[in-house]
C-alpha cells in the first residue's frame, strides 16, 4: 500500500472527501456527506477500482461525526488504514498573503484563527475540520491549501483598493481573489485541447457556480480575478450581490440616525445570502431558470451574461488578448444555455462556439477538457470539470 | 436683444455660469466664482464678443452673494438686464427617474428635496442656488436638467442591482449613472470627426475630472455607465473610492461589535472625500503625477489606467465592438500621458494612438474635436472639450 493523500473540501453542512496516492495522485476513493446537522445527512463514498458505492441516510450532528463516518467506510470497505493516510489536505477559503499551501503547526494554526476576522463565514469551519483530523488522524501531516494562493501573483496596481493607505494595510483591505485551486487546475487542463504550453498561454477561466468568479491567467499566473477582500465582490453568485455600489449599503438601511450594529450584520448577511440571481428570480438553480419563460428568469439570465462578458472583456484588453475562455463549475460544466448566452456576444473578440459540440460537452468531461469552438473562432471557447481536491493534492506534492 | 438662458453649475465652492441666445445658443458671456466661502474667493467673467475680461477677488459668503455678483457682471458689462434672462437651466447631479429636464414648480422643488437623500453630498447646493434664482431673477422660467437623465435609456438587466428586489425597490436602488450631460454632449461632438451620424455610431465615452466616469453609448443612447446608485462606484475619482468590494465597509469598522452612527459616516466620507487617485499618492492632480517618477505615482497612475480599461474591455463587449474611444473632461482633455497610457493595452481591439496627434489635441480643442487615431486604427481615438452647460441649454430648448 503506497502512502494516501486525503483531501477534505468543508461546506458549511458539507463535507467533500477524495483519497489520492502518493506521489502519482492515483484516485482511490471519493465522496461526501450532505445536510450535515439536518434529518436529510446523507454519505456517499465509492471506491475507484471496483466503482463501488457505498450510500448511508443517518443524520450526523457535525462535522467530527462526518468525519467519523468517512474512515468508518475507508476501514469497512478495506480501502486503507487510519494510518496509511500520510498527508491530509484542506481547502481553505482566505489564506491572507499565504503564496503556498501551511503546514499546520500550532502557530499557523492560530495564524488560521486570526485569517476568520477576513473571511468569517468560510474559514472557521474549515479550521475546525484542521482540528477533528489532528485529533482522528493523529499521525498525518496536515496541510491548509488557500483558495487565495494562486492569485499572489496579481500585481499592486490591480490588488490595491484606492482607499487610505494606511488603514488599508493595517487592516489588509486589497484584492485577494477566491476559487484559485480552481481557476489553476482548469488552466492546466484547457492547455491540453489548444495549441501552446501553458506559459504561453492567455486564458479567460469562468468559474461559475453557487458563487462564481472570472479570472485572467497570463502565462500560468493570475494577472486579475472578479472576486475581491471576500467572495462578494464580482459577478453576482446564487445568493450574493456581487459588485454593486457600495453606497448601496448606506441605503439599505433606512434611517441612517438609528444605525446599530444589528443593520450593519443584516446588511452583511443580505448581501451575501439574500442577494444575487435568487433575489432575481426566486431560485439560482441556472437549470430550471434556463426552463422558465417567464419576465424574472429572463431578467436574472440576462443580468448574469451581462456581468461574465463585462468581465471578459476587461480581461480580454488586460491580457492584450486571450487564447481561450474557459468555462467550469456547476453551471459552467452543466449549463449549455449558460455558455451560448455568454459567448452570444463575444463574436467582437473573434470568440464563437459550435452548437453541437456546445450541447453534447457535459457528457464528455469524464474524458478531459472538451474544446467547443466555432469553426473559425480566434478565441477559443473550452469546457472543463474542475477537481479543486487533486488541486490541494498537488499542491501539497509540490510543496 | 434676442431672450436668454443663463445655464447655472453649482459646485460645493463654486458656481460656473453661462449665458446662450434663445434659441440660436451663441454664448453670450460666461465665468466663475471660484471658493466661494474663503478668503481666496474670485469672480472671472468674460464678454464673448469683445472677449472682454473682468476679474475680482472678493469674500463672498455663499452662493446667494456669488449670484449676487454675477448678476451685477451682466449689468455693468451691459451684458443684459435682468429681465432679458428667460431661462434659466440648472445642472443638478441626481434627477431619479426624471428622462426630461424638470420646469421648476413649487412641487417639482419638494420633490428635488427629496432627491437629496439619494445624493446628499451633490443635488442641495444646487437646488440652493434655484430658490436664490427664484428670488433673484423672478420672471425667468427655471428648469433642472440631471445628470442622470442621459442614462434613464440603460436596460433593466443593466441597472438592476441583483439585491432583495422589493427593498430595491421600495428606497430605489439601481444603478442611475452621473455626467450624462457630459457623456451626451461629447458624443454629438464626436461624430463630427467619424464617417457615421450618431444614431449609427457606437462609442466609448471617459469622462475622466475629478470625478470619472466611462459610457457606453449605442446609436446615441446610454447602453452602460460605471457610476451606478451614486457617483462613489466605478472608476476611482480624485478622492473617490470607485468600485471596491462592497465587504471592504465592514472592515473600516475595526471592532464591529462597537459600531454607531459615526462609523458608516465616517466610512462614506472616507470612500467619497479621502480615497481614489489622492489616497494612493498624495494629489489627484495628474499633471503633476505624471511629472512624478516615484512608486506612489507609478502606482496611482498604473492603477486608474487599469481601471479604464477594464471598462472599456467591458464596454467594448456590450456594444459588440465600437466605433470610437472619446477622451474628455480635465484629465481626458489635457493629459496626453494618461491618453497614451489607456489606448497602449488597446491594440487587441484595434485601437491606436498618433504620438504627434495626442501631445497637440489640448491646443485645438476650441476648434471642436480632435481625431488622435493611429494610422490603421479600426477604433478611433477623439479627444473633446465637454460643454455640460451647452447641453443644458440644449435640453431646454428641445424640451
Amino acid at each position: 500500500m503506497p502512502s494516501l493523500i486525503l483531501v477534505l473540501n468543508a461546506g458549511s453542512s458539507s463535507l467533500k472527501f477524495k483519497l489520492f496516492t502518493h506521489p502519482k495522485l492515483e484516485l482511490v476513493a471519493y465522496g461526501n456527506v450532505s445536510d450535515i446537522g439536518t434529518d436529510d445527512c446523507k454519505f456517499k463514498g465509492t471506491v475507484t477500482k471496483n466503482s463501488q458505492k457505498t450510500e448511508k441516510s443517518e443524520k450526523l450532528d457535525d462535522h467530527k461525526h462526518a468525519m467519523g463516518t468517512v474512515l468508518e467506510f475507508f476501514e469497512k470497505q478495506h480501502i486503507c488504514a487510519v494510518d496509511d493516510i500520510k498527508y491530509t489536505g484542506h481547502r481553505i477559503v482566505h489564506g491572507g498573503d499565504h503564496r503556498t499551501p501551511a503546514k499546520i503547526t500550532k502557530d499557523e494554526l492560530e495564524q488560521l484563527d486570526k485569517l476568520n476576522d477576513l473571511a468569517p463565514l468560510h474559514n472557521s469551519r474549515a479550521v475546525n475540520v484542521i482540528r477533528i483530523v489532528l485529533d482522528k488522524i493523529p499521525n498525518s501531516h496536515n496541510f491548509a491549501c488557500f483558495d487565495t494562493m494562486f492569485h499572489q501573483s496579481i500585481p499592486e496596481y490591480i490588488y490595491t483598493y484606492p482607499v487610505p493607505q494606511d488603514a488599508a494595510k493595517a487592516q489588509k483591505i486589497r484584492k485577494y481573489g477566491f476559487h484559485g485551486l480552481s481557476h489553476s487546475y482548469v488552466s492546466q487542463e484547457a492547455v491540453k485541447v489548444l495549441d501552446k504550453p501553458l506559459d504561453k498561454t492567455k486564458l479567460i477561466t469562468l468559474h461559475l457556480g453557487s458563487g462564481s468568479s472570472v479570472c485572467a491567467i497570463e502565462h500560468g499566473k493570475s494577472l486579475d480575478t472578479s472576486m475581491g477582500l471576500t467572495p462578494l465582490s464580482g459577478l453576482p453568485g446564487g445568493t450574493r450581490s456581487g459588485d454593486i455600489d457600495p453606497s448601496a449599503i448606506f441605503h439599505f438601511v433606512a434611517d441612517p440616525s438609528h444605525i446599530e450594529k444589528e443593520h450593519l450584520s443584516r446588511a452583511e448577511r443580505v448581501l451575501n445570502k439574500e442577494s444575487g440571481i435568487a433575489a432575481i428570480c426566486g431560485t439560482s438553480n441556472v437549470a430550471e431558470i434556463t426552463k422558465r419563460t417567464d419576465k424574472d428568469a429572463k431578467l436574472a439570465l440576462d443580468l448574469f451574461a451581462n456581468r461574465i462578458q463585462n468581465f471578459i472583456g476587461a480581461y480580454f484588453v488586460a491580457l492584450q488578448g486571450a487564447d481561450a475562455i474557459v468555462f467550469t463549475g456547476g453551471m459552467g460544466e452543466n449549463s449549455d444555455v449558460l455558455r451560448a448566452l455568454v459567448v452570444e456576444r463575444l463574436a467582437c473578440l473573434g470568440c464563437s462556439i459550435d452548437k453541437e459540440k456546445n450541447k453534447s460537452a457535459a457528457s464528455q468531461l469524464d474524458n478531459g477538457p472538451v474544446d467547443i469552438s466555432g469553426p473559425d473562432a480566434k478565441v477559443k471557447v473550452v469546457v472543463v470539470a474542475t477537481n479543486e481536491e487533486y488541486q490541494v493534492a498537488q499542491a501539497i506534492i509540490d510543496n
